[in-house]
């Protein structure tokens, strides 16, 4: 396995001093991926995390199709040209892309560069040009899961940002623009299921700011999520493409009074390898991963400890218990004999398998067993009559408070500031700021500018449910607000 | 949809008379995929297919880790040196690789070419010479899935044979030969339990002959199907690798006995899409496609038939009969106006369902409804409260039916021959010979080459099972024969 020659212990930084160190340990001793690929900036993905990240996919993709989604699996290369369509996407994307250039021994060169794809929308709307013909085939709603590729110039961190990561997108046509906006709200509900409730990590959506938007978008919504040391993870984002794509990619329809109209697109994308690394890093602590119940690869796991004259006796009792729980969880008796159950304790813990067991000869003597959560530490004695049921409420339970906890970490980290200097303090005590703000319009992108260059913090947008707090001045330039705003690092 | 535009109507080709002609128009009328993506070779997979082909991976993945593999995630760029790591290989996939040379706008050039990986032996067995360290790291079963690219100069069918392709491939580690020959026995039990139970497609698998080989491997096995054409199509293939690839990328491990020594490998690589095509290409017929119950993304569908003033008593026993169905099946009822009967009945034919419930006015009268099968075209009445054990039956029995009438065809179509005249009549009736041949070694390819020169048919090589049938004389030479093959012209 990756870690052999690795000593197998504990992470030997706090999160709460040096995320970025943390994390990297958590990776490297939970076995989540291997970064020593020979291609900069591209990670193997390991077992352990595959395995979770595989069920996010089945889950998110159930979703998807359940809110009327059809899967799609189109090319991973995209002609240059079609890049060219459209401005501004070609101009925001054409930095990030790899070019396939040539094929076979060399002598094959293609007449046009073919893109390694960053986000489909240019290969899909040449398509949807073909697909859609009339009122009768809108609305539209596809989506595909697979890989991308883009080549970062940031730093890059495993899940969080690499130069392949793995997502779904879904792109929508509508006859009108109240659809395409129905369906942004959509795509925000659907975030809110599954980041919120599936995986426990609290989001609050933004309308990003006009500097800030996807390229080619006529607006964008974004999830953050806030880590503990109050920095933002941007997780799913939703675009209203309006009709910026349909005109040039002719993504059209006859209507019913016979008109040819033009189609207005959204589309969102999910990026699952992302959203597990914000799992890895809100819910990780300084003992190791701790997941959401559904998504752990072992959800329980049942330690022995072990003595000569009683060791047969107890396998047998966890066995037993094994047996009761199978079908229903992921469970398995960990009786290795080159370990104590001390080392196996914090093997399981680092993997963040949500329930431990522990049976000794005493416990099944008494007829009870001790059982661990790994989120909240706790420890209780349970019956042996009742494991079956405090193991299901457990089951129910544990991601919801999961949740509870996040929650209570972004209310914590939310201040509202009324000056640039209380900005910059509260931005340095690691929290998210909530100001008052000139404008989300272009004007108010020098004021952005300001509060970057001075405190590295971002201006992440308007919520968009409703906000009830109102500023009266810019935080910046003291004009009167216009827009009550997020200010926060990001990663 | 992609129809649009397209008559709605039946394949105009019988498949007997024109298999690709055949072909082409079910994939376009059952809406599969779609070939007019702007690069040569590549197409757009659509939803009807895909439902279907994301069903078939999450099964062979189920399947894949029962029998102990655990997935992983590799990047999709490969450093042209790991190429060139394995002679063979390097000469047997260097044709065939598209290759990454730059990113962004062109300025940034890289100085080893990337290849997209045509297959992942390369990416692999770097990181594997990291993983395996001891013989506790072993036996060491890996899988991922994902995209493929080979930059084939072969004709391109959809699904067949494409440029991007979408597979899994498994890859482990054994310290013992034995353990390894082992492994490839296992692969084989997996494949006939998928391909032939799950996906109805009776295979034989064969030793392919020396020069036809994985690049790279000691021995290839290969499942072979046969259409009603008498042309086989290459199925999942399973290679022993041994330790040419273990010794050059240095996968070895310290034994028990404190010695490094090197693993045996061998790598197994069902192509789901390419399985898709094949299930088309078996199970179809004239009127469109047939699935394997298990996997039609719609596997009952109600039709009712509609007079005005009876309409809604019809459509509300319909939609009991649906409810009684539902969490069972996919089930819905067609109610749509603007069809008539008759035109439902051939679109779902068209799109492979398996069963289809018509209700009239006086079917509700009596009690009853008319059950059809797709594979055998059946008709039967069967009273209402009967639906439901008459379906659970059809399902339970629809897909052994369905591979049983294939072997019959493969039985049918298998013909032995002793001379070479014999050979090239089987061959042009669309039949699979089996013969004598004089070596399966390289001094036999002269011989396999006038069979392919004479009648376009290929050895494919002995069969993996006990073969009881023996030839004195080689089909061509006249030489004793060693081996008993088996020939046929293929995709």
């Amino acid at each position: 396995m990756a870690s052999k020659g690795v000593k197998k212990k504990g992470i030997t930084v706090s999160k709460n001093d040096d995320f970025s160190g943390w994390y990297s340990e958590l990776v490297q001793k939970a076995e989540l991926a291997d970064l020593r690929y020979n291609i900069k900036g591209f990670v193997c993905y390991m077992p352990w995390a595959v395995m979770s990240i595989k069920k996010m996919f089945a889950t998110y993709e159930k979703k998807l199709e359940a809110y009327g989604h059809l899967p799609l699996i189109m090319p991973s290369l995209i002609p240059e040209s079609n890049f060219h369509l459209e401005a501004k996407h070609v101009e925001g994307f054409t930095p990030e892309v790899f070019w396939v250039t040539e094929a076979g021994d060399g002598k094959k060169k293609f007449e046009e560069r073919l893109a390694l794809r960053p986000t489909s929308e240019t290969a899909l709307y040449k398509m949807y040009n073909l697909w859609i013909q009339s009122y009768n085939d809108l609305p539209f709603k596809r989506y595909q899961s697979g890989s991308v590729w883009r080549y970062e110039t940031k730093m890059t961190r495993p899940f969080f940002r690499g130069r392949e990561f793995h997502w779904i997108e879904a792109h929508n046509v509508f006859a009108t623009l109240a659809e395409a906006e129905a369906q942004i709200i959509e795509d925000m509900k659907i975030t809110h299921e599954m980041i919120g409730d599936e995986f426990a990590i609290p989001i609050i959506f933004f309308e990003r700011p006009k500097w800030d938007m996807f390229p080619g978008a006529v607006r964008t919504h974004a999830a953050d999520a806030l880590t503990s040391a109050g920095k933002v993870i941007q997780l799913p984002s939703t675009h209203l493409l309006g009709t910026n794509f349909s005109v040039p990619f002719d993504v059209s329809f006859i209507d019913k009074d016979g008109e040819k109209k033009y189609g207005y697109i959204t589309c969102y994308g999910p990026a699952i390898s992302r959203i597990y690394g914000a799992m890895i890093a809100i819910h990780g602590d300084d003992t190791g991963l701790v997941l959401p119940f559904e998504l752990a690869p072992l959800q329980v796991v049942i330690v022995p400890i072990l003595f000569d004259n009683t060791k047969e006796m107890v396998i047998s009792e966890c066995k037993k218990i094994e047996k009761s729980l199978s079908g229903k969880y992921t469970v398995k008796v960990d009786a290795r004999d080159d370990k104590i159950p001390g080392e196996k304790f914090s093997e399981w813990e680092m993997k963040g398998v949500p329930v431990r067991i522990e049976i000794g000869p005493k416990d099944v003597e008494k007829g009870q067993a001790v059982i661990v959560t790994r989120h909240d530490g706790k420890k209780e004695f349970v019956k042996a009559g009742n494991i079956e049921k405090r193991v299901l409420e457990i089951s129910k339970t544990f991601t919801r408070q999961l949740k509870d906890a996040q929650a209570q970490n972004f209310e914590k980290r939310l201040i509202d500031c009324e000056t640039l200097s209380e900005l910059e303090m509260a931005v340095s005590d690691n929290n998210m700021v909530r100001c008052g703000f000139c404008s989300m319009e272009l004007e108010g992108e020098a004021c952005a500018n300001k509060i970057k260059d001075t405190t590295g913090a971002e201006v992440r947008g308007k919520k968009f449910d409703k906000e009830d707090k109102t500023f009266s001045k810019c935080v910046v330039c003291g004009k009167p607000a216009k827009v009550t705003v997020y200010v926060a690092k990001s990663y």
